[in-house]
């Protein structure tokens, strides 16, 4: 296979991308080679040899423990339970929370075989029980799986002497009830606050 | 910054690409260092030293000349003009072209002030002139540039004793009528010829 044949072949099996997203792809970096295809390669190598998983919460990051896990700033008492790097991610970019995390590394599925020993479960209790713990928040995604896997951790949880919590559901900011589904809309009318 | 970062800073460049999909892709490739990263870098890295633009034609590929340009079978006497290397490659899918090509690397714009000058048009009067071509089909999209670029290389072929001809307009293969847009039903209608 030639060396464009196998570039494109390497680059269509990534997320999102296809062989017609990777061939664009190929010719625009090949018409930029010293400045888009020798710098992507040099980060690519860089975060292959560098990035570590933080042993502790499961995030990923040039340090381990990583850099929230080393943040004094940071809440101990609070840690939120994630399904996967990506959501920490989007929790951290939000800035509502100022604890720390724990990365699950998945959902519990018996489709896929994921039993509660695939996931860092164990771990979570651990340091639950190690640390000055006051509330577990469960972050998990509004799933099937998600509220399956919120819905074990907590009952593991149950003895651990900790409030657990969930995120809220209701209406997004700047959404419109017309577009809502039934579900999130319920569940915003059964959660109302009173106004002002 | 950090490495991963400073990765996810690079992959948002590429095209098709943003924030929010560089993300993915990169937490996709640390979970998968050895099965898909570090192949991926082999593949770039194989790519950007050993592609080379055919300086005959102006495709890209392992070899000076191309493999189309090196092709005994290949029909001399049939030049096919493209604006870009993917519009190369997507003839040769369709394997409907038995000829040779010539990259022009763009189109006349004087909005992005690009000039003849700037294309490889005497490239391809040289060409047409040394070798023994009986006909140029003018493949260039069918926007305004890639037509006045089609109108400008014709003129500056008028005189070189070569058929000249175009792409055929017309209901793509599988389309709807009632999808298509009038210009294109037009130029349909006008260039229809007899069934059966």
């Amino acid at each position: 296979m030639s060396p464009l044949d196998q570039l494109m072949k390497h680059l269509a099996k990534l997320p999102g991308l296809g062989p017609r997203s990777a061939r664009r792809m190929v010719l625009y970096m090949l018409k930029r080679r010293e400045a888009v295809m020798l710098p992507l390669i040099d980060a690519l190598t860089r975060a292959a040899q560098d990035v570590k998983g933080c042993t502790t919460c499961g995030n990923l990051g040039g340090c381990d423990p990583c850099e929230i896990c080393r943040d004094n700033g940071r809440d101990r008492g609070l840690i939120c339970v994630v399904e996967d790097v990506a959501d920490l991610w989007a929790l951290e970019r939000s800035h509502a929370f100022r604890g720390i995390y724990h990365v699950l590394g998945g959902t519990l599925s018996a489709l896929e075989g994921i039993r509660p020993a695939d996931l860092k479960i164990e771990k979570l209790l651990e340091r639950v029980k190690l640390n000055e713990t006051r509330e577990v928040i469960l972050a998990l995604n509004a799933t099937v799986e998600g509220q399956a896997t919120a819905h074990y951790v907590a009952e593991r949880l149950e003895d651990a002497g900790v409030t657990i919590s969930k995120l809220a559901h209701g209406l997004p900011v700047g959404g419109e009830l017309d577009y809502l589904d039934d579900g999130t809309l319920a569940a915003a009318m059964q959660a109302r606050r009173k106004a002002g």
